[in-house]
């Protein structure tokens, strides 16, 4: 079984954004009950990742809003909890129609300068009434503006920690849009914001206040296989845990698009901490013209790796993630077979 | 030979900083000439890198400012301006006592919201009166916070650029500190810098505009090898010229700590365009406890690599350097031979 850890409803209906527009436009705020979509105006929008994740060979994914869309820093907190709770009922809808192959994650309505203990009462909605199994937490919630987020491993993020472990349920830290113009999202704010989460959850002792803390660092941890020698000569410069120690209590998904970058990824954080990510029609739709392929199609790199065992290939395209989402039933999920 | 492009003057003696606590902690103002400082006290504070270099087999580098000190974010371009032409001058200085060993660059007055035309005078001074090879460039002048910094293919920066052109003189483009405290000044900001930069450069038509710009970035280009066809990716979906292309108008230097990133980064570069850097005396000068050797010597990981040429091994040791910063007689630096 492969089950895809990253997936955003990029190819929501418009009548998502046409309300979003309204909110931000107007005075008048709609609130999130004043969406109406059909049933079959959603699974309209679900074909197109249904028929790629068969193309593709993967039998579930892990469906959430889309990350630059969650726009934290846009509006203030209550605009942002509207939202929030709009974009995780259209998830719930979505995958609802298709519970064997679409797993739940939300958003959370963080919000610049607002504690993230505001998105424990909606992270347990989640999770109580709409069945999710994990959630994308922002680690720039004012998108490089100011007031600055603090670091992922300041006391500011405990409360949310302490839910997320009480919950014991995952976290992908995934960024948002940037204000920041020297950034481009796709290119290099998402990637930036990861190899920063990376340095800074194994700098501190976070994860001696946290043991249980499940965090996932999207798209192969933005750079940090390609750096794993400045983080270390970094620790041991300064008397710190050693990096590769502190790493093994962090997850990272596969979102890379390099045969060489995914072995790299896989050699240097080993097996147990990786869990597979294409983020179909996600950065790497387009197809690459050298090979006549969609740059997307990563399988065969995991497949590939010579030196990787057939248990620890299963543990990346399935069982790390099980292990650590373990409000998913394993039975119920993938594609269901000719009389099952 | 070999020539290591990036190192910057972290031993400076203490007197600098004191100088810029003068600066920064007063009204009354000191001008570059009020620092005082003996040949035989730069001498000391030279004596540490250049043993360095010795040890590690370096035979000359190209140094400049310290680059977490430039701090163009801290007072108005007056301070910053001040502040430059004294650590250009004291650079030059520096140089002028080991001639053959240390090659001068330059940091220049960016300051935030202010044009980068301000830039040229100082940088015309430094090439005509201190003869030096190189500049570094802020791609943050302000340090993540605002105004923020436009990109470094906005016309923002065309006057820069039109400057370098003419003087036909290389720019490593360098972070300086950071004020967003999700990020490590070593430890993420200045690679999340340089990978921004790359996917910068690239994505738009800048080197159309600006053919003989030569642009060094440091640390490997921050992730690009590792992300390297999610560029690709997104240059196919968004029409662009190929990533592939464009990039092989940036250079990129090898400040990097690890053997297969160091090998990544060559293959997927290409040997024309990287130059030599382990920026001794900087972010790796700790010793790596499983080898037992600093992890700034990396001149091994690039002799290590059996498809490289005996060429294209000179041409990343000194070839490139020396045709990209073509100021620099390279009949006349070097480690000196006993009766030469």
């Amino acid at each position: 079984m492969i089950i895809d850890s990253h997936a955003h409803y990029t190819t929501a209906p418009p009548e998502l954004d046409a309300w979003r527009g309204r909110q931000l436009g107007t005075m008048n705020r709609p609130t999130p009950g004043s969406l109406k979509l059909s049933d079959d105006r959603i699974l309209e929008s679900l074909q197109a990742p249904i028929a790629r994740m068969d193309a593709l060979g993967i039998d579930a994914m892990i469906f959430s809003p889309r990350a630059s869309g969650m726009g934290h820093e846009i509006g203030d907190a209550r605009a942002s909890l509207y939202w929030t709770q709009l974009n995780n009922d259209l998830i719930a809808r979505a995958c609802s129609l298709a519970p064997t192959r679409l797993v739940p994650a939300g958003q959370l309505p963080q919000s610049p300068g607002v504690s993230p203990a505001n998105c424990v009462e909606e992270a347990r909605r989640c999770l109580d009434d709409l069945g999710f199994v994990g959630f994308n937490v922002n680690p720039d919630v004012a998108a490089g503006g100011q007031p600055f987020t603090p670091a992922m491993s300041d006391e500011w993020w405990y409360p949310l920690y302490e839910a997320l472990s009480d919950f014991d349920v995952p976290a992908l830290i995934h960024a948002s849009a940037t204000a920041n113009p020297a950034l481009h999202m796709n290119g290099s704010h998402y990637t930036s914001a990861d190899a920063a989460v990376v340095f800074d959850l194994c700098w501190g002792d976070l994860y001696d206040r946290f043991p249980d803390l499940k965090l996932v660092v999207p798209h192969g941890g933005g750079s940090a296989p390609f750096n794993w020698n400045r983080h270390r000569a970094l620790h041991v410069q300064h008397g710190k845990v050693p990096f590769e120690e502190r790493v093994k209590k962090v997850f990272f998904d596969t979102a890379v698009y390099d045969a060489d970058a995914m072995e790299m990824l896989i050699r240097k954080v080993g097996p147990d901490n990786i869990i597979y990510a294409s983020e179909p029609f996600g950065t790497a739709k387009s197809t690459d013209p050298e090979t006549g392929r969609p740059f997307d199609e990563t399988i065969e790199f995991v497949t590939g790796i010579d030196w990787l065992s057939p248990d620890d290939r299963d543990k990346i395209f399935a069982g790390n993630l099980l292990r650590l989402y373990n409000r998913i039933d394993a039975s119920r999920v993938g594609r269901q077979e000719v009389g099952s």
